[in-house]
């Protein structure tokens, strides 16, 4: 763990994954073991542990726990296919399954077990790094020296990836340099991340945070003066087309409407070149209980139809810069997107 | 009760007033009593009632309460004042407290309670008949002759007022004439008023209604061909900056973004001539527990801020029209109010 958080999302304890259960926070603080890819994929699914980059990292792991039930390219290939369509939208999962994967296939079927368990230490070693990285840049595109107000949306802290975080990293280094005034955080219906998470973190780390629904972010952008919108990502495209948490591009539209520079936070794990925009994105639908139930109540009538999008895209256009660990892209992100990832680490 | 509605928010049962308890649906169908101005004020504060147009008609009964108590100036003017002060926003209840008050002060103290009566039904009627008014001046507005796919904020139905509704009057309306394919609406969080009260309304009328979280509004409107916004109002300024549910603003901004007409549905009576625009608008700030609460359950830290704004203020600029009962204001929507508030009813 970094000196800059209290908070970690995952541990491998040498037979097992170790998840934080982020379905019971703030209230509970509770871990869920996964021994097989099963119960890692299942885990992912449920939202037990959740965040592109932390997915990924638990997705490696849940490799290490296929290649010690059984090391056959078959099953293998069985289990890394299980892992990444646990969740469709973020990439980093089966970007981090390939990798994992492809490691293990280079080597002789009694040393793949020991080969996907350094391939996923890492994964996570590099994740916490970039989140580290992220940070520096991230905070390098605040001017000025006087403390700042930020905004954020859901939980792109270290509860979503296996270091600092990705926009919250750079929150937290802004703290760390005497440089955040407030971070203003919306909840995240209908998962509450924002409420639950976000805010659970700035609790564990002493950082000043102000809690707002969703709808009133508006509110905040036009009435105070706010230095910048930092989030995360969950699929970045070609051009920089970034699918977020649902939520996010309706910010970035309010962010331009107020003159906040908005900037995405994410790793380069989680760019696509494969894909070449935002259509090329798949946005996965969730249930409709997660609507229409408060804490396993109705609060709206069963017979209604839901539509629950858990990612929206935000357009290249409305991003300022797409902070990576290897550095800043800016407009136009193709250029710059392909640059970065050809650049050695 | 108008035909294209089975349901109300409040009613007069010649001893008290009955307020349809919105806080308990769409779980429970339960009626609050109230007998004194102290009571509804205090109904009307806890949000037992809400909506700008049923504030206004809740109030002018708690005039005919006070009547009953106390018919002394004094009295009653202490009773208005306590009303009023209930919630800020909502011009429509200063509006009706003052005008039961003034009738009131017109007649022998002997005569004010069942003068205060008259005036009460009066206005209760004249809301239910501004409803009918406004929904046919909405529907004209939606060209063509297909059915269509509108959205919505919040709740401004039957429970909002004391007819068929300003916006949901709209929808009822298009549906009546076989227009209506689908309802979008948003759940408006916190207080949940569009998952919990349009959606219900929506069932007990046969309305086909789909309920996203707010914060996915932005994808309907990017994705899905909307024929328009509509919303209510709880003020209008009188250069047509609209005062509503908080997360009213950002769908207007988003609804010029793609292209989405945006309508405001009120009836004159929430138009408040003495405040040239939006920054005279008082803005109810409500408490922390209704963000960090779901169902009584701390879903976030206790130990943080919160800012809970139950209204946003949407420019002029962003909005179509305005659709009061007596007649449709476009813009510039200064001379345009005027002239519906000068002209004869």
């Amino acid at each position: 763990m970094d000196r800059m958080t209290r908070v970690r999302a995952l541990e491998w304890d040498d037979t097992a994954l170790l998840l934080l259960d982020q379905r019971l926070l703030p209230g509970r603080v509770a871990w869920v073991r996964c021994s097989t890819p099963e119960e890692v994929a299942s885990a992912i699914g449920a939202l037990v542990v959740r965040g592109a980059p932390a997915i990924g990292v638990a997705a490696a792991y849940g490799m290490v726990t296929a290649a010690r039930l059984d090391s056959d390219d078959a099953a293998l290939e069985a289990a890394a296919r299980h892992l990444i369509s646990a969740r469709p939208t973020a990439v980093n999962l089966a970007w981090a399954v390939e990798r994992v994967l492809g490691r293990m296939l280079e080597v002789h079927p009694s040393d793949r077990s020991e080969a996907a368990l350094v391939e996923a230490r890492r994964i996570q070693d590099e994740d916490a790094r970039a989140c580290i990285d992220m940070a520096r840049h991230g905070a390098d595109l605040v001017p000025g020296e006087e403390p700042v107000e930020v905004l954020t949306h859901c939980n792109a802290g270290a509860l979503a990836t296996a270091g600092i975080g990705t926009a919250l990293g750079v929150v937290r280094e802004l703290a760390a340099r005497g440089r955040l005034a407030r971070l203003w955080a919306c909840e995240a219906r209908p998962v509450l991340q924002g409420a639950r998470l976000t805010a659970w973190e700035a609790v564990q780390d002493g950082l000043p945070l102000t809690l707002v629904p969703d709808s009133a972010a508006a509110t905040v952008l036009a009435s105070r003066r706010l230095t910048a919108v930092f989030v995360g990502a969950d699929r970045i495209a070609a051009d920089g087309s970034t699918a977020n948490k649902i939520g996010t591009y309706p910010l970035a539209v309010l962010a331009r409407r107020h003159g906040v520079p908005f900037h995405v936070v994410a790793p380069t794990s989680t760019v696509d070149l494969r894909v070449p925009d935002g259509a090329g994105i798949p946005v996965e639908e969730r249930g409709p209980d997660e609507v229409r139930r408060l804490q396993g109540m109705l609060v709206a009538p069963p017979e209604i139809t839901v539509f629950n999008p858990a990612f929206d895209v935000t357009p290249p256009e409305l991003i300022g810069s797409i902070v990576t660990e290897r550095g800043v892209a800016r407009p136009p992100f193709g250029d710059a997107l392909a640059r970065l990832l050809e650049s050695e680490q």
